[in-house]
């Protein structure tokens, strides 16, 4: 998580999660750690990149495809990570669903 | 920055960058403003949205077509900022661009 994912060569899909969150955080990090955990188990999971500061988070997980990231969300809506989450901890939140196209980067030493 | 992006309906495009950063940040908070304020100067510029922790960054900017994000490319190589964070500032980046295709979210007593 605090580092470039290594995703394969595009096309591939997005999900950019970007939220705002109250001031009540308990069990908020147990809810972040269930869900990170719940991606990485997934099949068509390629990786996550999250970062956040002064209660504003951005969170971009990477799947093969489209099917994998309804199932994921379907596995969500199993545990209630979300229905819980939205009220509790977020006071906005938004949900982009986005076809990667095209790839580049840069490693020092590389 | 601190909140989410208020995007149009999609079809749009997402340029998302992830970046570690190195432990030389001189200058390297003039280097974003500058990039803040000249996307938003720019033709088909639609939103950012970020966050950075423990020198992980993650930004999101969003815009109206890939010539929206071709240009705004082309400004920042004029401003040499690509150039000059790439050796000084991140020790790995990754940039990827990718269409939105859907999106939805939440509002606390919206």
């Amino acid at each position: 998580m605090t580092s470039p994912a290594a995703t394969p060569e595009p096309p591939y899909y997005a999900v950019i999660f970007t939220a705002l969150q109250t001031d009540d955080l308990e069990g908020y990090a147990d809810m972040v750690a269930l869900m990170q955990a719940s991606a990485r188990d997934q099949p068509g999971y390629l990786g996550m990149e999250a970062a956040e500061a002064d209660r504003f988070e951005v969170t971009v997980s990477y799947w093969r495809d489209l099917d994998a990231i309804a199932a994921w969300k379907r596995h969500l809506d199993h545990l209630s990570a979300q229905r819980l989450g939205r009220g509790r901890w977020y006071a906005t939140y938004r949900v982009r669903i986005a076809r990667v196209e095209r790839a580049y980067g840069f490693d020092a030493g590389g």
